[in-house]
């Protein structure tokens, strides 16, 4: 049996042996949910950028840009980090270029494992039918905030880790895969309640986009598995989708 | 009021500002329960020091030494990390040098606090009476394992919020407080039961030390407060003590 393992952070992300694994990277508000979107909704392909300057360089190869730095769109960009935003016409067939301040960090740091994934609420059966279809050791990195422990990203994996609990072991080293399951199992009743004073919620709250957590909260809105090649995440093709009836 | 926060791993402890705060080093099993325990029972004073060789060369100055690696003992040293080690005779005013795989490394780490105290169950209600006398910033430091989450020791940082929340507050960026204060109420009703299926207890089944982990989950057993004083652990002397009747 294979093992799940949970990083709070990609500071400690060096600690879990990864290269032979799937990592999943884990940014719930808003990255990766954001990313879920854009490619569900027919974006061609999202190139994670960790510099604002670089995801400005895109713009003149015709890509959208978007992103955001401490919560907020950055000058020059198309959009910030709303999943509203990714589900606009303009998004079918477009390359993206995003930068924020947690998830594309992430998603760079984790660059040399076997293979890598997003991950959000709203792919949540989706990434774990693919997880157990590939069968491959799984790190879960969360995004967390500006490498500190957060809750949202937490519970996330935490639901990933209890649903894959059958399939997947826990390693003797990760307390942690054991404890996101327990604050998942806490949160699950109802995500916006227990979020509701989690650090980053009040951080955002500034911001006014309630709406978008709601909608980040949801499962299974997206079912899609985007997945890096080659630096630039696509939307996984399964192999039911490839076989195209005669 | 002043803040409340709870570091995972030493690892982390670089994000969180610690100058101006008491930091409380925590490594339940077993090297902060071990030093109460010492203390406690009139060890005069402790040096923790991060390497074997380094514990090695006190012993020639008349030191005990004490320590393991992975749970076990070192060639040359005394005792090995057992909490029952320091309750022998030979401890009462001896001067002790404490080398262990994760606790002294976390204490070493906490150097430019304003203050350092060590934690366990142990002394967890004269620890929390200090902190509200004291008044000051505080950052809970788990020792964890090899710089990776643990249960054990997030759980008692968990007990120390949950017991200052009326006298300290959380940051907008710490949600490993909350996270570690709900861990812990899903631990209290039994933390031996709780803990049983945490890493670090498999990884010390091995070396046959239930009896070790019974005592160091019991609270109050050892009603001290272990205060680092130019780089030594000795027991603060509470002003109340200090007030010798006429």
């Amino acid at each position: 049996m294979n093992t799940i393992e949970v990083c709070f952070t990609p500071q400690l992300f060096a600690l879990f042996p990864h290269t032979g694994h799937i990592v999943v990277v884990i940014d719930v508000l808003r990255a990766t949910s954001s990313m879920c979107v854009a490619l569900h909704h027919g974006a061609q392909h999202i190139v994670p950028v960790a510099g604002i300057n670089e995801a400005l360089a895109y713009k003149s190869q015709g890509y959208l840009i978007g992103g955001e730095r401490n919560g907020e769109m950055q000058e020059g960009f198309d959009f910030g980090n709303s999943p509203f935003s990714f589900m606009q016409d303009k998004i079918k067939g477009a390359k993206i270029a995003i930068s924020t301040t947690n998830g594309t960090q992430a998603l760079v740091a984790a660059a040399k494992a076997h293979k890598t994934v997003v991950g959000s609420f709203l792919n949540l059966d989706a990434l774990c039918d693919f997880l157990i279809k590939e069968n491959k050791p799984i790190v879960c990195l969360c995004a967390g905030w500006k490498n500190r422990f957060n809750l949202e990203d937490t519970i996330l994996a935490g639901a990933i880790v209890e649903k894959l609990q059958d399939h997947f072991r826990f390693t003797v080293d990760c307390d942690s895969a054991m404890a996101a399951k327990q604050l998942y199992n806490l949160a699950k009743g109802d995500l916006n309640k227990y979020l509701e004073n989690s650090s980053h919620r009040k951080r955002l709250k500034k911001l006014h986009i309630e709406k978008d957590i709601e909608y980040c909260l949801q499962p299974n809105l997206c079912p899609v598995v985007p997945i890096m090649e080659n630096g630039i995440l696509v939307a996984h093709q399964s192999i039911n989708a490839e076989v195209v009836p005669a």
